[in-house]
Protein backbone atom coordinates (compact mmCIF):
# COMPACT_ATOMS: atom_id res chain seq x y z
CA UNK A 1 0.00 0.00 0.00
CA UNK A 2 1.90 3.39 -1.17
CA UNK A 3 1.32 6.64 0.58
CA UNK A 4 0.60 9.38 -1.74
CA UNK A 5 3.29 10.82 -3.78
CA UNK A 6 2.75 14.41 -1.94
CA UNK A 7 3.46 12.69 1.43
CA UNK A 8 6.67 10.82 0.19
CA UNK A 9 7.48 14.31 -0.93
CA UNK A 10 7.43 15.83 1.98
CA UNK A 11 9.36 12.83 3.73
CA UNK A 12 12.04 13.46 1.10
CA UNK A 13 12.36 17.02 2.14
CA UNK A 14 12.39 16.38 5.99
CA UNK A 15 15.38 13.54 5.54
CA UNK A 16 17.03 15.52 3.02
CA UNK A 17 16.97 18.81 5.56
CA UNK A 18 17.54 16.59 8.28
CA UNK A 19 21.02 14.84 6.28
CA UNK A 20 22.23 18.62 5.39
CA UNK A 21 21.68 19.71 8.53
CA UNK A 22 24.09 16.82 9.79
CA UNK A 23 26.62 17.36 6.99
CA UNK A 24 26.69 20.86 7.55
CA UNK A 25 27.76 20.72 11.03
CA UNK A 26 24.39 22.89 12.57
CA UNK A 27 24.38 20.42 14.97
CA UNK A 28 22.73 23.69 17.09
CA UNK A 29 19.65 22.76 14.54
CA UNK A 30 19.43 18.99 15.11
CA UNK A 31 16.65 19.03 18.15
CA UNK A 32 14.80 21.32 15.95
CA UNK A 33 13.87 17.92 13.65
CA UNK A 34 12.11 16.06 16.59
CA UNK A 35 8.91 17.04 18.67
CA UNK A 36 8.66 16.22 22.48
CA UNK A 37 8.28 13.47 23.73
CA UNK A 38 10.87 12.27 21.75
CA UNK A 39 13.53 9.32 21.50
CA UNK A 40 16.74 9.03 19.34
CA UNK A 41 19.00 5.91 19.38
CA UNK A 42 21.92 4.41 17.94
CA UNK A 43 21.82 1.15 18.11
CA UNK A 44 23.64 -1.78 16.32
CA UNK A 45 21.72 -4.53 14.47
CA UNK A 46 23.02 -7.28 16.39
CA UNK A 47 21.49 -5.36 19.61
CA UNK A 48 18.60 -4.37 17.64
CA UNK A 49 17.49 -7.84 16.81
CA UNK A 50 17.93 -9.45 20.34
CA UNK A 51 15.84 -6.74 21.32
CA UNK A 52 18.57 -5.95 23.42
CA UNK A 53 18.73 -2.66 25.44
CA UNK A 54 22.03 -1.55 25.30
CA UNK A 55 22.43 1.84 22.63
CA UNK A 56 25.59 3.71 21.20
CA UNK A 57 23.62 6.84 22.13
CA UNK A 58 20.35 7.18 23.80
CA UNK A 59 18.62 10.95 23.96
CA UNK A 60 15.16 10.34 25.77
CA UNK A 61 14.31 14.11 25.39
CA UNK A 62 14.77 17.47 23.52
CA UNK A 63 17.22 18.77 26.58
CA UNK A 64 19.16 15.54 26.14
CA UNK A 65 19.34 16.33 22.30
CA UNK A 66 20.52 19.61 22.77
CA UNK A 67 22.85 18.92 26.00
CA UNK A 68 24.75 16.03 23.21
CA UNK A 69 24.60 18.92 20.24
CA UNK A 70 26.33 21.45 22.60
CA UNK A 71 28.83 18.42 23.97
CA UNK A 72 29.65 18.03 20.48
CA UNK A 73 30.12 21.83 19.32
CA UNK A 74 31.96 23.05 22.53
CA UNK A 75 33.26 19.74 24.51
CA UNK A 76 34.48 17.05 22.49
CA UNK A 77 37.57 16.74 20.93
CA UNK A 78 38.15 14.97 17.55
CA UNK A 79 39.87 15.71 13.86
CA UNK A 80 38.65 17.55 11.07
CA UNK A 81 36.35 15.48 8.78
CA UNK A 82 33.26 15.69 6.59
CA UNK A 83 30.03 13.07 6.65
CA UNK A 84 27.86 13.04 3.66
CA UNK A 85 24.85 10.93 4.23
CA UNK A 86 23.31 8.80 1.32
CA UNK A 87 19.54 7.65 2.31
CA UNK A 88 17.16 5.44 0.15
CA UNK A 89 14.48 3.20 0.29
CA UNK A 90 12.50 5.16 1.90
CA UNK A 91 9.24 3.10 2.91
CA UNK A 92 6.61 4.90 4.83
CA UNK A 93 3.32 3.68 6.85
CA UNK A 94 0.36 5.52 8.51
CA UNK A 95 0.06 4.38 11.87
CA UNK A 96 -2.03 5.34 14.42
CA UNK A 97 -0.76 9.04 15.66
CA UNK A 98 2.48 8.71 13.57
CA UNK A 99 3.98 7.81 10.46
CA UNK A 100 6.17 4.66 10.34
CA UNK A 101 9.45 5.51 8.18
CA UNK A 102 12.14 3.07 7.39
CA UNK A 103 14.54 4.59 5.14
CA UNK A 104 17.97 2.85 4.65
CA UNK A 105 21.50 5.16 4.71
CA UNK A 106 25.06 4.94 4.45
CA UNK A 107 27.11 8.08 6.12
CA UNK A 108 30.67 8.42 3.81
CA UNK A 109 33.42 9.89 6.04
CA UNK A 110 36.12 12.56 4.99
CA UNK A 111 39.14 12.84 7.11
CA UNK A 112 42.12 15.12 6.69
CA UNK A 113 44.22 13.96 3.92
CA UNK A 114 42.79 10.82 3.33
CA UNK A 115 40.06 9.35 0.87
CA UNK A 116 36.80 8.83 1.96
CA UNK A 117 35.68 6.13 3.17
CA UNK A 118 32.49 4.13 4.15
CA UNK A 119 31.67 5.07 7.82
CA UNK A 120 28.28 3.15 8.56
CA UNK A 121 25.79 1.54 6.76
CA UNK A 122 22.34 0.13 8.52
CA UNK A 123 18.73 1.38 8.71
CA UNK A 124 16.59 4.33 10.02
CA UNK A 125 13.27 3.16 12.16
CA UNK A 126 11.52 6.21 12.53
CA UNK A 127 8.19 7.70 13.55
CA UNK A 128 7.29 10.89 12.18
CA UNK A 129 4.68 13.17 13.61
CA UNK A 130 2.86 16.55 11.61
CA UNK A 131 3.29 18.85 14.25
CA UNK A 132 2.27 23.03 13.56
CA UNK A 133 6.06 23.38 12.57
CA UNK A 134 5.60 20.63 9.66
CA UNK A 135 6.78 16.73 10.06
CA UNK A 136 8.76 16.29 13.40
CA UNK A 137 10.61 12.63 14.69
CA UNK A 138 8.88 11.41 17.61
CA UNK A 139 11.37 8.66 17.33
CA UNK A 140 14.52 7.89 15.32
CA UNK A 141 16.32 4.47 15.63
CA UNK A 142 19.51 4.70 13.80
CA UNK A 143 20.47 0.50 13.67
CA UNK A 144 23.82 0.28 12.14
CA UNK A 145 25.12 -3.15 10.40
CA UNK A 146 28.98 -3.42 11.41
CA UNK A 147 29.61 -4.35 14.74
CA UNK A 148 33.38 -2.02 14.25
CA UNK A 149 33.06 1.74 13.35
CA UNK A 150 36.42 2.80 11.83
CA UNK A 151 37.41 5.67 14.32
CA UNK A 152 34.30 6.96 15.99
CA UNK A 153 30.86 8.05 15.43
CA UNK A 154 32.06 12.32 16.48
CA UNK A 155 28.44 13.18 15.18
CA UNK A 156 24.57 12.12 15.45
CA UNK A 157 23.40 9.96 12.17
CA UNK B 1 9.15 12.41 -21.05
CA UNK B 2 8.64 11.56 -17.61
CA UNK B 3 6.35 8.98 -15.92
CA UNK B 4 3.35 10.33 -13.14
CA UNK B 5 4.56 10.94 -9.89
CA UNK B 6 2.52 8.28 -8.52
CA UNK B 7 3.97 5.60 -10.83
CA UNK B 8 7.30 6.59 -9.43
CA UNK B 9 6.11 6.43 -6.31
CA UNK B 10 4.31 2.76 -6.63
CA UNK B 11 8.08 2.02 -8.63
CA UNK B 12 10.29 3.08 -5.49
CA UNK B 13 7.89 1.18 -3.25
CA UNK B 14 8.34 -1.87 -5.00
CA UNK B 15 12.32 -1.56 -5.10
CA UNK B 16 12.32 -0.91 -0.97
CA UNK B 17 10.20 -3.76 -0.62
CA UNK B 18 12.87 -5.92 -2.72
CA UNK B 19 15.56 -4.28 -1.06
CA UNK B 20 14.52 -4.57 2.61
CA UNK B 21 13.48 -8.41 1.71
CA UNK B 22 16.92 -9.17 0.94
CA UNK B 23 18.33 -6.77 3.40
CA UNK B 24 16.55 -8.83 6.34
CA UNK B 25 17.06 -12.30 4.88
CA UNK B 26 13.72 -12.68 4.05
CA UNK B 27 14.94 -15.33 0.96
CA UNK B 28 11.38 -16.98 1.19
CA UNK B 29 9.94 -13.69 0.29
CA UNK B 30 12.22 -13.07 -2.90
CA UNK B 31 10.32 -15.01 -5.62
CA UNK B 32 7.17 -13.53 -4.88
CA UNK B 33 8.54 -9.70 -6.21
CA UNK B 34 8.30 -11.55 -9.69
CA UNK B 35 5.85 -12.91 -11.76
CA UNK B 36 5.89 -15.81 -14.27
CA UNK B 37 7.38 -16.18 -16.55
CA UNK B 38 10.40 -14.21 -15.31
CA UNK B 39 14.09 -14.14 -15.33
CA UNK B 40 16.99 -12.85 -13.08
CA UNK B 41 19.98 -12.81 -14.06
CA UNK B 42 23.85 -10.97 -12.42
CA UNK B 43 26.14 -10.13 -15.00
CA UNK B 44 29.12 -8.40 -15.26
CA UNK B 45 29.09 -5.01 -17.34
CA UNK B 46 32.00 -6.14 -19.27
CA UNK B 47 30.34 -9.46 -20.91
CA UNK B 48 26.63 -7.11 -20.82
CA UNK B 49 28.31 -4.59 -22.90
CA UNK B 50 29.17 -7.71 -25.44
CA UNK B 51 26.41 -9.60 -25.02
CA UNK B 52 28.05 -12.20 -23.60
CA UNK B 53 25.31 -15.10 -22.36
CA UNK B 54 27.50 -15.80 -19.25
CA UNK B 55 25.91 -14.70 -15.71
CA UNK B 56 27.03 -15.14 -12.14
CA UNK B 57 23.52 -16.28 -11.88
CA UNK B 58 20.29 -17.18 -14.02
CA UNK B 59 17.25 -17.69 -13.42
CA UNK B 60 14.46 -18.47 -15.65
CA UNK B 61 11.39 -19.17 -13.51
CA UNK B 62 10.07 -18.85 -10.22
CA UNK B 63 10.79 -22.73 -9.36
CA UNK B 64 14.34 -21.25 -9.76
CA UNK B 65 14.10 -18.64 -8.51
CA UNK B 66 12.65 -20.44 -5.34
CA UNK B 67 15.24 -23.65 -5.06
CA UNK B 68 17.95 -20.91 -5.03
CA UNK B 69 16.48 -18.99 -2.01
CA UNK B 70 16.26 -22.85 -0.36
CA UNK B 71 19.76 -23.78 -1.41
CA UNK B 72 20.90 -20.04 0.13
CA UNK B 73 18.76 -20.98 3.64
CA UNK B 74 19.72 -24.79 4.04
CA UNK B 75 22.43 -25.18 2.03
CA UNK B 76 25.15 -22.70 1.63
CA UNK B 77 27.43 -22.05 4.21
CA UNK B 78 28.84 -19.04 4.39
CA UNK B 79 29.95 -16.62 7.79
CA UNK B 80 27.39 -14.27 9.26
CA UNK B 81 26.88 -10.80 7.49
CA UNK B 82 25.01 -8.02 7.14
CA UNK B 83 23.87 -6.41 3.31
CA UNK B 84 22.42 -2.65 2.54
CA UNK B 85 21.03 -1.56 -0.91
CA UNK B 86 20.77 1.80 -1.60
CA UNK B 87 19.67 2.23 -5.12
CA UNK B 88 19.07 5.70 -6.65
CA UNK B 89 18.44 7.22 -10.35
CA UNK B 90 15.39 5.51 -11.06
CA UNK B 91 13.98 5.64 -13.97
CA UNK B 92 10.97 3.99 -16.02
CA UNK B 93 9.85 4.55 -19.44
CA UNK B 94 6.26 2.88 -19.86
CA UNK B 95 7.29 0.06 -23.30
CA UNK B 96 4.63 -2.48 -24.67
CA UNK B 97 3.03 -5.05 -22.43
CA UNK B 98 5.67 -3.72 -19.29
CA UNK B 99 7.69 -0.88 -17.71
CA UNK B 100 11.42 -0.64 -18.50
CA UNK B 101 13.20 0.77 -15.19
CA UNK B 102 16.81 1.31 -14.71
CA UNK B 103 18.41 2.62 -11.37
CA UNK B 104 21.79 2.57 -10.02
CA UNK B 105 22.53 0.15 -7.28
CA UNK B 106 25.55 -0.27 -4.38
CA UNK B 107 25.39 -2.93 -1.97
CA UNK B 108 27.58 -1.97 1.25
CA UNK B 109 28.46 -5.83 2.92
CA UNK B 110 29.22 -5.80 6.55
CA UNK B 111 31.02 -8.70 8.25
CA UNK B 112 31.16 -10.30 11.37
CA UNK B 113 34.40 -8.04 13.46
CA UNK B 114 35.02 -6.00 10.19
CA UNK B 115 34.31 -2.39 8.98
CA UNK B 116 31.39 -1.86 6.28
CA UNK B 117 33.02 -1.97 2.89
CA UNK B 118 31.72 -1.37 -0.95
CA UNK B 119 30.64 -5.20 -1.70
CA UNK B 120 29.16 -4.30 -5.38
CA UNK B 121 28.11 -1.18 -7.65
CA UNK B 122 25.98 -1.61 -10.64
CA UNK B 123 23.05 -0.82 -12.56
CA UNK B 124 19.62 -3.11 -12.50
CA UNK B 125 17.87 -3.28 -16.00
CA UNK B 126 14.28 -4.46 -15.06
CA UNK B 127 11.12 -5.26 -16.90
CA UNK B 128 8.24 -4.56 -14.21
CA UNK B 129 4.73 -5.89 -15.00
CA UNK B 130 1.15 -5.10 -13.13
CA UNK B 131 -0.31 -7.55 -11.92
CA UNK B 132 -3.31 -8.06 -9.67
CA UNK B 133 -0.61 -8.86 -6.39
CA UNK B 134 0.81 -5.37 -7.67
CA UNK B 135 4.19 -4.52 -9.40
CA UNK B 136 6.25 -7.29 -10.19
CA UNK B 137 9.81 -7.92 -11.90
CA UNK B 138 9.46 -9.83 -15.63
CA UNK B 139 12.52 -9.40 -15.71
CA UNK B 140 15.51 -8.56 -12.99
CA UNK B 141 18.91 -8.14 -14.61
CA UNK B 142 21.93 -6.94 -12.11
CA UNK B 143 24.86 -5.49 -13.91
CA UNK B 144 27.97 -5.23 -11.95
CA UNK B 145 30.67 -2.97 -12.30
CA UNK B 146 33.73 -4.68 -11.13
CA UNK B 147 34.93 -7.96 -12.24
CA UNK B 148 36.15 -8.39 -9.02
CA UNK B 149 34.19 -8.81 -5.73
CA UNK B 150 35.20 -8.89 -2.44
CA UNK B 151 34.67 -12.70 -1.29
CA UNK B 152 31.70 -13.67 -3.04
CA UNK B 153 27.58 -12.98 -3.43
CA UNK B 154 25.72 -15.14 -0.90
CA UNK B 155 22.72 -13.47 -1.87
CA UNK B 156 20.57 -12.11 -4.85
CA UNK B 157 21.19 -8.55 -6.03
CA UNK C 1 8.27 24.61 1.46
CA UNK C 2 8.32 21.44 -0.46
CA UNK C 3 8.14 21.61 -4.14
CA UNK C 4 5.12 19.64 -6.19
CA UNK C 5 5.68 16.39 -6.55
CA UNK C 6 5.80 16.74 -10.19
CA UNK C 7 8.54 18.84 -10.34
CA UNK C 8 10.38 16.62 -8.11
CA UNK C 9 9.75 14.00 -10.05
CA UNK C 10 11.21 15.96 -13.54
CA UNK C 11 14.31 17.13 -11.55
CA UNK C 12 14.84 13.06 -10.44
CA UNK C 13 14.60 12.41 -14.17
CA UNK C 14 16.88 14.98 -14.50
CA UNK C 15 19.42 13.79 -12.30
CA UNK C 16 19.06 10.07 -13.12
CA UNK C 17 20.29 11.25 -17.15
CA UNK C 18 22.79 13.17 -16.48
CA UNK C 19 24.41 10.02 -14.54
CA UNK C 20 23.55 7.62 -16.57
CA UNK C 21 25.15 9.35 -19.42
CA UNK C 22 28.47 10.02 -17.47
CA UNK C 23 28.54 6.32 -16.16
CA UNK C 24 27.84 4.88 -19.72
CA UNK C 25 30.50 7.07 -20.40
CA UNK C 26 28.63 8.99 -23.33
CA UNK C 27 30.34 12.20 -22.56
CA UNK C 28 29.63 13.64 -26.29
CA UNK C 29 25.81 14.25 -24.53
CA UNK C 30 27.57 16.24 -21.36
CA UNK C 31 27.05 19.52 -23.00
CA UNK C 32 22.97 18.94 -23.74
CA UNK C 33 22.75 18.58 -20.08
CA UNK C 34 23.54 22.59 -19.41
CA UNK C 35 21.76 26.05 -21.12
CA UNK C 36 23.83 28.95 -22.54
CA UNK C 37 24.98 30.64 -20.46
CA UNK C 38 26.40 28.22 -17.76
CA UNK C 39 28.74 27.49 -15.72
CA UNK C 40 30.42 23.76 -14.53
CA UNK C 41 32.95 23.84 -11.55
CA UNK C 42 34.45 20.95 -9.35
CA UNK C 43 35.84 22.42 -6.10
CA UNK C 44 37.32 21.25 -2.89
CA UNK C 45 34.69 21.60 0.42
CA UNK C 46 37.91 23.69 1.93
CA UNK C 47 37.88 26.06 -0.77
CA UNK C 48 34.13 26.43 -1.13
CA UNK C 49 33.70 27.36 2.41
CA UNK C 50 36.54 29.73 2.30
CA UNK C 51 34.62 31.34 -0.94
CA UNK C 52 38.37 30.40 -2.60
CA UNK C 53 37.82 30.29 -6.18
CA UNK C 54 40.58 27.69 -7.26
CA UNK C 55 38.58 24.99 -8.65
CA UNK C 56 39.75 21.50 -9.86
CA UNK C 57 37.42 22.06 -13.12
CA UNK C 58 35.77 25.08 -14.49
CA UNK C 59 34.25 25.29 -17.34
CA UNK C 60 32.18 28.96 -18.36
CA UNK C 61 30.38 28.25 -21.62
CA UNK C 62 29.23 25.28 -23.35
CA UNK C 63 31.84 25.66 -25.82
CA UNK C 64 33.73 24.80 -23.00
CA UNK C 65 31.93 21.92 -21.99
CA UNK C 66 32.57 20.49 -25.56
CA UNK C 67 35.82 20.79 -25.50
CA UNK C 68 36.70 18.76 -22.38
CA UNK C 69 34.13 16.04 -23.36
CA UNK C 70 36.22 16.02 -26.76
CA UNK C 71 39.91 15.79 -24.77
CA UNK C 72 38.40 12.67 -22.48
CA UNK C 73 37.11 11.23 -25.35
CA UNK C 74 40.16 11.60 -27.78
CA UNK C 75 43.23 13.03 -25.79
CA UNK C 76 43.48 12.00 -22.43
CA UNK C 77 44.84 8.33 -21.36
CA UNK C 78 43.79 6.37 -18.14
CA UNK C 79 43.40 2.92 -17.74
CA UNK C 80 39.52 1.50 -17.89
CA UNK C 81 37.23 2.04 -15.16
CA UNK C 82 33.32 1.71 -14.42
CA UNK C 83 31.89 4.47 -12.59
CA UNK C 84 28.89 4.67 -10.62
CA UNK C 85 27.13 7.61 -9.49
CA UNK C 86 24.39 7.27 -6.45
CA UNK C 87 22.43 10.59 -5.54
CA UNK C 88 20.39 11.28 -2.61
CA UNK C 89 18.67 13.58 -0.85
CA UNK C 90 17.95 16.01 -3.66
CA UNK C 91 16.33 19.98 -2.45
CA UNK C 92 14.92 22.05 -4.76
CA UNK C 93 13.54 25.64 -4.17
CA UNK C 94 12.17 28.20 -6.68
CA UNK C 95 14.05 31.14 -7.36
CA UNK C 96 13.97 34.44 -9.61
CA UNK C 97 14.72 33.03 -12.99
CA UNK C 98 16.02 29.43 -12.15
CA UNK C 99 15.44 26.12 -9.74
CA UNK C 100 17.94 26.44 -6.85
CA UNK C 101 18.44 22.37 -6.46
CA UNK C 102 20.84 21.07 -3.82
CA UNK C 103 22.23 16.95 -3.60
CA UNK C 104 24.94 14.54 -1.84
CA UNK C 105 26.38 12.25 -4.33
CA UNK C 106 28.79 9.38 -4.22
CA UNK C 107 30.64 7.84 -7.20
CA UNK C 108 32.30 4.50 -6.63
CA UNK C 109 35.08 3.03 -9.03
CA UNK C 110 35.50 0.00 -9.98
CA UNK C 111 39.13 -0.60 -11.79
CA UNK C 112 39.86 -3.24 -13.93
CA UNK C 113 40.73 -6.40 -11.78
CA UNK C 114 40.44 -4.21 -8.36
CA UNK C 115 37.17 -3.99 -6.22
CA UNK C 116 35.44 -1.41 -6.47
CA UNK C 117 35.84 1.75 -4.24
CA UNK C 118 34.61 4.87 -2.93
CA UNK C 119 35.87 7.44 -4.96
CA UNK C 120 34.48 10.73 -4.17
CA UNK C 121 31.47 12.09 -2.20
CA UNK C 122 30.24 15.40 -1.45
CA UNK C 123 27.50 17.82 -2.48
CA UNK C 124 25.66 19.14 -5.97
CA UNK C 125 24.74 22.89 -5.57
CA UNK C 126 22.96 23.36 -9.18
CA UNK C 127 20.85 26.09 -10.91
CA UNK C 128 18.18 24.36 -12.98
CA UNK C 129 16.20 26.31 -15.51
CA UNK C 130 13.58 25.38 -17.72
CA UNK C 131 13.83 25.75 -21.55
CA UNK C 132 12.02 24.75 -24.58
CA UNK C 133 14.08 21.92 -24.52
CA UNK C 134 13.43 20.57 -21.05
CA UNK C 135 15.30 21.34 -17.93
CA UNK C 136 18.75 22.29 -18.03
CA UNK C 137 21.69 23.55 -15.78
CA UNK C 138 22.54 26.97 -15.51
CA UNK C 139 25.04 26.22 -12.96
CA UNK C 140 26.11 23.02 -11.50
CA UNK C 141 28.81 22.85 -8.94
CA UNK C 142 30.24 19.98 -7.82
CA UNK C 143 32.04 20.50 -3.95
CA UNK C 144 33.51 16.85 -3.16
CA UNK C 145 34.79 16.18 0.79
CA UNK C 146 37.75 14.90 0.48
CA UNK C 147 40.98 16.75 -0.30
CA UNK C 148 41.88 13.75 -1.57
CA UNK C 149 41.05 11.33 -4.40
CA UNK C 150 42.16 8.25 -4.88
CA UNK C 151 43.94 8.34 -8.28
CA UNK C 152 42.24 11.24 -10.45
CA UNK C 153 38.61 12.25 -11.41
CA UNK C 154 39.25 11.55 -15.23
CA UNK C 155 35.71 12.29 -15.70
CA UNK C 156 32.76 14.99 -14.76
CA UNK C 157 30.94 14.51 -11.54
Amino acid sequence: MSIPAELRNELEDLYAEYADALDSGAFECWSDFFGEPCLYRIVSKENHERALPMSLVRCESMGMLRDRALALQKLNVYGPRAWRHLTSHLRATEAAGHIAVRANFAVFESLHDQTTRVLVAGRYLDKVVRTDAGLRFREKVCVYDSALIPGSLVAPL
